[in-house]
């Protein structure tokens, strides 16, 4: 792919200013941009890189002010993130254009496929599964026996859906994660052996979910376990059992959900967060990181930390307190002290 | 799969209250059923769903004292729940009634396996293995060279079990586990780098254990790491070489035992635990989530909590005042000022 | 592999002590050595299972004095341990051995392979990828477009290397651990929802580096996510896009480092840390498990410990001061009403 400086202008709705002929073929940050490179200038902190840069294009906002020479082409636009973002995704959807059908690959019986499937080698559909339009399933995934799968989504190499589970449109799935796998049930025995409590629910991934690398999602005990549309999940991530999580919640690398807890829509859970099991989680909810949430939270659009959690100011106040503690113990002992003298001394 | 009310109720050795030829197909929580489910009431908490329910049968204790109408046939047996455990277990296996060897597939030279093996597509089993009767090994695993495998063990998609380890009977692995990698042993040297320290024992899973998705657990340096009889783990917890795990143990999501360490028997590990190396834990032991455990623990059926653990109760107590901290401190400072002023006065 | 200790004492350059025909085939803990196998005997503690080992032979320091009569055939060496390891390290090369292409597997188009490959079953290898010599890459691995794999190196079963990133020479790569998936990128829309920041980066991974299992390391949005030179990766971390990690730092399992955050050489990340992003970690720093670290640390080679972080020191006393706090408490409040009743009485 190699543009110039004209053909991107025109794409963006920009002002060209320098070499219109110029070409790039290559995205790069501005403070590293190599001849060929095209890059853009957001964040006003940069700004000295635009003097300096050896990127072909830069793409900036409309009203800068250059107070230097500039080797660059410039493409003056609204917004230059948003401008490089579009970018930026048109690049990377057009490197991930995978499709056809890769061998050998599996497909099992009754499974139904739509149009401008890719699905690579190795790759699994059990039976009766049913693919959407324009999905992509990249090498040694699994989609096990009677999954739904919508329309455009992408489904990375090796993920492990399991069967009756249902992944709805524009999701995507990286490597590694497991859909579906049994939740973590069992009765204690009176013998000291716990016995499997079957886990005959399913997972159900609504629209434009997007989640990380080796994250796990188990299959409710009945019912759904449920990601709302548009949740973001990074990787490594634990979703148990019956758990729900509201739609445009976002959930950093390590966090964990327990068993049946229902967390509300747009929370922003930081990473390595534990949430304890059968729980409700007001809307709006954020919880700073190594968090441990032990108990419901009913009020609405507040922040929190610490583990158990407090108040997110109450926390970093106690936290500030924390380090000085030896020094208050210390003051206590010799306040006991100097009060006894004082009585002593009456 | 459609049952009458009659066969039910002879399964279970109950007694039909209602309409005997009223059919369901599928499984429902009682507040969930519909018409064609099967449906059931344990938790009193959850009676008043028994006459409102579309569940076209109820599994009821037959001690229930009826308190109005209901639409539903109810089945009595002597205990609800259980009754209803057995028909999801009975349910779940036939689910997973897979049988046969899926093509493509790798079986290594030497290897042998038993009676009636279900090797789904792109598996892969190593030389020399050798594979119990009734086992499942579902797509995209792996079983490395000299790996045995215990009758009526299922392996899922895409777990991975190096070379040399041992699985017992009646095992149930889930996707992307990894068995047997190496332990993570490295001798630091004078110049900064380190030598890697050759791993060449193996991981042992006895008879009846279940281990969660994503979960890992390295083989030993020497000898084995070993997951006793009838252990329960859950979805990415970390088991590091060497470590003991004792019979009837169960670890939540996310927690981590580090190299060498013994836990005992039946001790509860909740989700994101830390337990440090080279220590033993008494028998009975229980640790709350999120905590670190940094030494050894001789005395049995003891509950732990926080980070580094206290005694659950004396942790509790700790918690409490911590949200109080910055309030005692300003206290201390007070009485110390009220002091010096009193001193003065005199 | 069976060897005399005849052998063995001219391989290690030892001194022979007893039978010099004896045979060994496999290796063992001192304590737990039978006839046959090989022992060694290094830390002093480990001395009293020399006089009571089946071990047939056992390598020990040339300067142990013997306290009493051993069955076994002794191999003296000048550091008994370092002998042992090279052993170790034989041995386990030996069971590695593994070479050829086993079918199915999938090489693409332009693809580059060096001399020496193993390929495993159902492993794929995509366009454009180079692959060095000696590389061996075990069955359903998955290493994407374009990208490049050093010689020597191994891909342990089920690795996923996404497209563009590279893999030096020398490295290791356990099962399940994935490569280059996407950084954690979305910006907040005014609806509430989040738009998708493309991720254009790749990850590059320097020589001798090792990788435990199911770790993942996240490609940068644009440039590079980077793992330095000899640094040694435990279990299940994640690593966020754009990090980079200097030579010869270690992590240990659970451990994570949030996106763009850069930490230096020769650093040691205990258990279940968690560091945030955009901050920058002065080499030789250490961390204590289950610490928050949440700062920039400009000071080298410091030790620190908790959530978040303080000087290991203060962190020790801190936590010694935590598990009295609540027998604070009442003492500050008692000192309180003593106060009081001081003044009253005046």
């Amino acid at each position: 792919m190699r543009f110039t400086a004209a053909e991107l202008g025109k794409l963006l709705n920009g002002v060209v200013e320098g070499n219109p002929d110029v070409t790039v073929s290559e995205l790069a940050k501005i403070e590293e941009g190599t001849t060929g490179s095209l890059s853009f200038l957001a964040n006003p902190k940069y700004a000295p890189h635009l003097y300096t840069t050896n990127a072909s294009i830069v793409i900036v906002n409309k009203d800068l002010v250059l107070t230097d020479e500039v080797k660059s082409t410039l493409i003056r636009v609204d917004d230059a993130y948003s401008a490089f973002s579009i970018l930026l995704e048109k690049y990377n959807s057009i490197k991930q254009n995978k499709s056809g059908i890769e061998q050998p690959s599996y497909i099992g019986q009754s499974a139904t496929v739509g149009d401008n499937l890719y699905l690579g080698a190795f790759a699994y559909i059990g039976n009766n599964a049913k693919i959407g339009n324009n999905v992509k399933i990249y090498p040694q995934a699994y989609v096990g026996d009677n999954v739904k799968i919508g329309d455009n989504s992408v489904i990375f190499a090796g993920v492990k859906i399991y069967a009756d589970c249902v992944v709805g449109s524009n999701v995507t799935i990286h490597s590694g994660t497991v859909i579906g796998s049994d939740g973590f049930g069992f009765a204690p025995q009176a013998d000291g052996t716990y016995a499997k409590v079957a886990q005959i629910g399913n997972v159900i991934i609504e629209d434009n979910v997007e989640i990380g690398a080796n994250t796990t999602i188990d299959r409710a005990t009945m019912g759904s376990t449920i990601i709302g549309k548009g949740v973001k999940m990074d990787n490594l991530i634990q979703i148990a059992h019956n758990v729900e999580l509201g739609a445009n919640t976002v959930i950093a690398a390590q966090a964990g959900v327990s068993g049946s807890t229902k967390v509300g829509e747009n929370c922003v859970i930081a990473g390595q967060v534990g949430i304890v099991g059968h729980i409700t989680i007001a809307k709006g909810s954020q919880f700073g990181a190594q968090s441990g949430v032990h108990r419901t939270i009913s009020e609405e659009n507040k922040k929190w930390n610490g583990s158990p959690i407090d108040p997110y100011i109450n926390s970093l106040k106690t936290i500030q307190v924390l380090s000085r503690l030896p020094e208050l113990e210390r003051k206590v002992y010799e306040l006991d002290k100097a009060l006894k003298a004082s009585k002593e001394n009456k």
